[in-house]
């Protein structure tokens, strides 16, 4: 399907473009129109977008003068008159009905009016202000569609018409983009992905070639910048995106949109081709992702509500079916997006469907590993599964770079999601996207000061500090360095080490999600901390759920209670409880949904336990009240090694609860030293060795050496032994 | 369907009871059998079953003594019994496989051993005692599944095995509850009817006439209490039961499954026809009080994840379909189910939906109100809804009787749900049902100190006191008086006083829902506290998601947090905000799902404001973590007028937020006095008059009185007149 063939017929008339290119071309559009009544996901995606276009033919649309701030008045007009533009555009070639191309007329007009007058944004802040809105990033959405929007109708227009539109409404924002702000065009940046896009697309819908030039490769066409070089550089080869997933869904709609339409106005780019078809990684990857709802991982900055029935994800899935292929993946997700775009890719989906042809559930989710960095050489992140359909479970470890300015200091950072929900949390942005009141629908400065800090994660914070003393640019310098990894089977394994987040501390996580006999599931998670110093380790488990029960006696905040801290994020932390204890196995178990976890951690010498909750020091609320369980240590190595339990069974409906006790006898490290860590934990009926090479982890070096009575001889970097406990030598690896 | 086949059989032969007949007649059995394969949700009922059931086919099923608490092993495991040999009696009657008898029998030969010797049961607490269980009820909801379990095999035991079981297995049981536990068997209560249901269901089991009579007679045989008695007193002339709709589902099992063998057995009795058919009433009101997503409205004790997909209402479901006829309201429940008995209703249920029987998406919520009281005349409550489909919104008023043991201290308490979501929320009960680590599942001692005491609700309170003392006896002895409702069309109002709760003081709240222009709904809520001393008035607003914005300043805890009190209830409330203000119109925003809600509430004079959260002196993490807006006036006579408006739209996937600020500009009380209530509102093109009659609440009576300039003539207790703000003059009432 890569050789379409208004591709053959563009390639023989490059000199003189035909109009509509950019979304779809006129031919594509008559396919269309005799497709909608065959297939009803076609029908009802037509359906309703005509409803919301109609509803505005004929009638004088507002195009007010910016004033406000993101989810206020004048920002969500121009929101709604760039997607209605472009989606009556669209109708117009589905249709030949003449009174949409007038209502896109109407509009540009305004815009040709209003656009070359605009000083920066009054509500501007930051170092890219936009004009139409507060942030030059909504202006650059605003050019994708408009752009599109005027490709698709321009042939309706008379040239004075196209000259007032194209000198009025597209050159100023081109040239302010361009010039005036050059540098933030010239990024390698979500933004610059938009800015490319807008102004790339503008070049292709006014045959300005200039325009083109420099949304490809950079206001100096040099190819160091532009469109080309964010399509080498913000993806990994495997198709990460540094910034996380969250973003990844943001910036694939620009890629995604703008390569389409370069694959009809420049096929001999041979777009989707590039770097080992990148872009399909990049949506493979994005929903490789997501959890069973469809919600996208909170890595980095991220809304947590924000799932893969996005317009984003529509748009990626839609041109990709057209352009790489049918994926019956890609069904199960379209089904659930339960629209589609009005484009070849979309009514191809909406056939499949319509026909019957079988797709999973869920999104065929598995265990992947995805490198971080251009040259995938900055660590990366895994992703262990384990369990089929809603039985999935999904441990999460990051061990990347930084992510850009929206990433976090969390290196080492683990999640785990069990059965659809969050177990181990992370607490996403802060920020309530477009809801004026809360500081115009911007980034909280608890964003900064609160989830970007190590507290809020699930990794060791030294010494109340955040990683790289929360620098950013000090982080971007580096990243985790995986050791090895194994993620197949019922013992998956992934080990990292990060020695520059805090200096003279080496920090070294290996986890591991297993199954047990009868399908029991367990993590174990085995993180060491080494420094010449002294130092204070804390451990945050976030976690989601009710308390349920303790090992320990702690002291619970009851009459009055204090934050945690004062700063890095401690400060919004009220202390719920806390405790003090001495060599034991504590265990803490909650409930979320219906199943039961217990984390289970060795402490040998002493540890001080803490339940947390934010809301503290938030006076305008703009904090979730979330719970954490910290374990703190203190000296100069020390290893924490815990044990999460996947447990029982509770049906609120039937009021039935079983299991609601950790099966787990005993954790004990039996050695841990340079060369060795060995961990040995008695389930109910099993008997489970850990051992770890400390020194070697190469894939085929043997180890052996005797521990106790036992003889432990294995290959890699790694061994899990199991027994059954009455019996004895039953091995897997 | 009434009089089916088998009744008229039995009839003819009532001398010579036929086993089985509590649960279905060895004909209808041979009707399932035939029906299984054609109807898909049979089939799927009785698979599940059967798989369930064929796993302990031949195996050794324990029968443990009595040891652990509600959610520990021995208690899961005689629960699980009781309902395997329930299952397998009736596999035994539709396949007529013996091994399902002799699963039955395996297990009642074990109890018969095993009840006999039985004392009291080792975690027992409290005056009802039980044997099997920690407390009698669970003891009398084995006799009720095992009796039927017995019947349904009994054909295929020998006389001497038949003697075994029930002298060893069912009569000491019986003994114990109508000798040792006699006045809690005779008792108007839930767990009475559970009692009654179980000896009874022994008598038919067993041709026991003396059991049989105690169970419909009470010990005595005098009609004073019994199963006929509680048919007559726990429910109002409506089918209210005056615990609450969780309650209700709770008992509705025994209630149905014992009325179904009586049917049978002693269909003279013409059970199901009794107090003009209140177990159908009961039926009916118990799914009205329920919301959108199927879950029991929290009024009394309740636990909030219930919903009506549980076993008691499928029972309760399939056998009123089979007795009182089709209902299509009862099969969108039925669907929601997803399963169904295995008997006459429950294959029919299966037929109507294979045949694809056109039946609603929900079950067909309306306005409905409930007395409350044997004879209806103890208050009760209110049900107003607005709303088509998933819009639904529900207001619920209480103004009923205390509501026995699991009554809370609430007296004119309000809650209300809007699409499908809690919005002024109720705490529920302070329980984790079955969760052994959580006081052994039972109601932890925060359901008294905090889930049921006044300021855990939406109602106001004097002087931080629960209504009557928090004495429960006391506040049996009253109830609220309804003054007026009108639960139709766009307006919808209730009104009721209390004036017992709280010794002289005079309370009357008055609420409406109201639909004003484009489909708007807001929420108006009068309420007027009188007395002829000082006292501290607070009204709180136990709400259901995340601050958006305030009119007024307030003053955050942040690094130090106290509660709100020591005592009744107070004492769980951190303060988390406080904030003092004059003649004002205060405003609280917050998020919840999609829509910004809006609690509008006129000061005049002074008033304190409080952001509240549960959680402070609960060191056993027993309470959730749950929000309240507390509004606190002082001195004699004060009135509360609120407004929740319901506004706006916020969609977390398109990042798209429109209306997050309430168009609610104005509310001014332009009268308050003996004779007369009126506000008026500006909303952002209406004006809006509510006048109220406070003398004379006569549905016929005439007002007439000039207020300002206008003039206000109108009928009955209440007038709702809205003009648009740029005309005027047009009226609706």
């Amino acid at each position: 399907m890569l050789l379409s063939i208004w591709l053959l017929l563009l390639v023989a008339r490059a000199h003189a473009q035909q109009h509509p290119v950019t979304f779809f071309t006129k031919a594509e559009a008559a396919r269309i129109a005799s497709a909608v009544q065959r297939y009803p996901l076609l029908q009802q995606s037509y359906d309703q977008i005509k409803k919301e276009v109609d509803g505005w033919i004929g009638k004088d649309i507002p195009v007010p003068v910016p004033k406000d701030e993101a989810g206020g008045y004048t920002h969500t007009a121009h929101r709604f008159n760039y997607n209605l533009m472009f989606n009556s555009g669209v109708l117009y070639n589905i249709t030949n009905d003449a009174r949409y191309a007038a209502l896109v007329k109407q509009l540009l007009l305004k815009y040709a009016k209003l656009n070359s007058t605009l000083p920066k944004h009054p509500k501007a802040t930051g170092s890219s202000p936009g004009r139409l809105f507060w942030q030059a990033l909504n202006d650059a959405n605003w050019l994708v569609y408009t752009a599109m929007a005027y490709d698709l109708t321009r042939s309706a227009f008379t040239a004075a018409e196209r000259k007032t539109i194209e000198d009025g409404a597209f050159r100023p924002q081109v040239e302010y983009f361009t010039r005036d702000l050059q540098k933030w065009f010239d990024k390698i940046h979500n933004h610059g992905v938009w800015a490319c896009a807008g102004v790339g697309m503008v070049g292709i819908a006014t045959d300005n070639k200039e325009y083109v030039d420099m949304a490809l490769y950079g206001t100096a066409k040099d190819g160091k910048y532009g469109f080309l070089a964010q399509m080498e550089k913000l993806y990994s080869p495997d198709g990460y995106y540094t910034e996380g997933p969250y973003y990844a869904r943001y910036a694939i709609y620009p890629y995604y949109i703008f390569a389409n339409a370069l694959h009809r106005a420049k096929p001999e780019l041979k777009i989707f081709e590039r770097r080992n078809r990148i872009l399909q990684k990049a949506l493979l990857a994005t929903l490789q992702q997501t959890n069973l709802d469809g919600k996208f991982f909170p890595v980095n900055d991220a809304i947590k509500d924000k799932d893969f029935t996005t317009n984003e994800l529509v748009t990626a899935i839609d041109i990709a079916w057209d352009v790489y292929g049918a994926d019956a993946g890609l069904l199960a997700v379209a089904k659930k997006q339960n629209r589609v775009l009005l484009n070849s890719g979309g009514a191809m989906i909406a056939k499949a469907i319509a026909s019957g042809q079988k797709f999973p559930d869920h999104y065929p989710y598995a265990s992947v590993e995805y490198r971080d960095g251009v040259n995938g050489d900055e660590g990366g992140i895994s992703f262990l599964r384990n369990g089929k359909g809603k039985d999935l479970t999904t441990l999460i470890f990051k061990y990347s770079s930084h992510g850009l300015s929206h990433g976090h200091f969390d290196k080492l950072n683990i999640n785990l999601f069990d059965k659809g929900r969050e177990i181990l949390t992370d607490y996403g942005s802060a920020r309530f996207v477009n809801v004026e009141q809360k500081y115009g629908g911007r980034y909280l400065p608890e964003n900064d000061a609160y989830a970007s800090q190590t507290i809020a994660h699930n990794t060791v914070v030294v010494d109340e500090t955040s990683q790289f003393n929360g620098h950013e640019k000090l982080s971007g310098r580096h990243h985790s360095e995986k050791l090895f990894s194994s993620i197949s089977d019922s013992v998956q394994v992934v080990s990292a080490v990060e020695n520059n987040a805090y200096k003279g501390v080496q920090m070294k996580r290996t986890v591991y999600l297993v199954q047990l006999n009868r399908g029991k599931k367990i993590m174990v998670d085995v993180f060491s901390v080494r420094s010449a110093d002294e130092h204070q380790y804390d451990l945050p488990f976030q976690y989601s759920g009710q308390l349920i029960a303790t090992s320990f006696k702690y002291e619970a905040a009851t009459a009055n209670m204090r934050p945690m801290g004062t700063k890095n994020g401690y400060q919004y932390l009220w202390k719920e409880a806390e405790a003090r204890t001495l060599d034991s196995l504590v265990r803490f178990t909650f409930l979320n949904g219906n199943t039961y976890y217990t984390i289970l951690s060795v402490v040998e010498d002493s540890a001080q336990l803490f339940f947390t909750r934010t809301g503290a020091n938030d006076p305008n609320f703009n904090l979730r009240r979330d719970p954490s369980f910290i374990i703190r240590k203190k000296g100069k190595d020390r290893l924490f090694v815990n044990v999460l339990d996947i447990h029982g069974a509770y049906d609120p409906v039937s009021e039935s609860s079983s299991g609601s006790a950790s099966e787990i006898k005993t954790i004990k490290t039996l050695r841990q030293d340079d060369r060795y860590t060995v961990i040995a934990m008695e389930t109910g009926d099993q008997l489970v060795y850990i051992c770890q090479s400390n020194q070697d982890t190469g894939k085929h070096t043997q180890h052996s050496f005797r521990q106790g009575s036992d003889v432990f001889t294995w290959t890699g970097p790694f061994l899990i032994r199991t027994r059954p406990l009455t019996t004895i030598n039953q091995q897997t690896k």
